[in-house]
């Protein structure tokens, strides 16, 4: 076996950590059980594929798919941040940073370093494919909390307001999108699943 | 909300199922526990994008990335056939194609005409790219069962003339990645992981 593939395969391998990674998001379809990020991946790449079409700007639906991919690998190591928990933002980033330093590494250099690009145009979040993906990264958890009545904002106290100020960057990629989350999180408060502030 | 929408959103709500759906393989990194489709299907994309360089013949990395996603939402209503079971098989085909039916019907035509022409070249197997997707799917099993010395082979009575037998399409995508996958057999047997035959 060339080293080439020895590397890939191992990498393979590693990421496979992914699927025990827990997330504060409940399944849609399941409510007793908390998603990982490997299904989060997955629901994320697809829903990025077949609502591509309501970015603001034009996107590349390969790079914002392999995004959605990768974008969770750093939580190997440096684990889940719930994207309510302002204290375990803090370090957020260093802790990612190490984290794609090490991940990333064990890939063929030219693999490693594209993936790694990757991320980091993921993490800046500066091109219409990034704020995309970025922007799909935050649908896919409200639209989980959308089919269980809120089950995992109201488990942790979150109030209609945060929910639309930690989610407001969806506006950034698509207007569509966004108009769609805000009509739901009314509808939801009307209909008594959330209380709309503290 | 555009009824258009309103179709995409069901049914990345109604595909959240697939996490449900068990495997026969265990998790590399954590083998008490089997895998799900949702996993899975993150996992093949993933590596598929990963070993594309291997295929014999030139493959549409959005394409084969794009099968990986929905090649298991079929299992949705039909559940998993584990590639061993012979008697599981002989309907699978029946049950799979009336999945299809329903789950890609979902989304609006347009979409749902493409990813169900997605899957159907998927099945028959016949492309470059359907050609590679479907020897990384038979691969990503491989790849966790070498990981965990055989044990869901061992626990399924799986012999290593099966592996060799059932994965042998391995070798119409890719030689480099068949020759890795006989390497790999031949070394369990010959460390007593794997009876070389019942």
């Amino acid at each position: 076996m060339s080293d080439r593939l020895q590397s890939q395969i191992a990498f393979i391998i590693e990421i496979d950590k992914l699927k025990t990674i827990l997330r504060q998001s409940v399944l849609a379809s399941d409510p007793g059980r908390r998603e990982n990020d490997a299904e989060h991946s997955w629901h994320l790449a697809l829903a990025a594929l077949l609502l591509a079409e309501h970015a603001d700007q034009p996107v590349d639906p390969l790079k914002v798919v392999s995004m959605a991919l990768v974008h969770d690998l750093v939580e190997i190591d440096a684990g889940d941040t719930f994207i309510y928990d302002d204290k375990g933002r803090l370090d957020q980033e260093e802790r990612e940073r190490k984290a794609a330093d090490r991940i990333f590494a064990l890939l063929p250099p030219d693999q490693g370093t594209s993936l790694r690009a990757l991320w980091d145009e993921f993490e800046a979040g500066c091109t219409a494919d990034a704020r995309f993906a970025r922007a799909i990264d935050r649908l896919q958890p409200v639209l989980l909390n959308l089919a269980t009545n809120g089950l995992r904002w109201r488990a942790n106290g979150i109030t209609a307001d945060r929910v639309l100020a930690r989610n407001h960057v969806i506006d950034d990629a698509s207007h569509s999108l966004w108009r769609f989350v805000q009509g739901e999180i009314e509808r939801m408060v009307a209909e008594g699943h959330l209380p709309e502030r503290p």
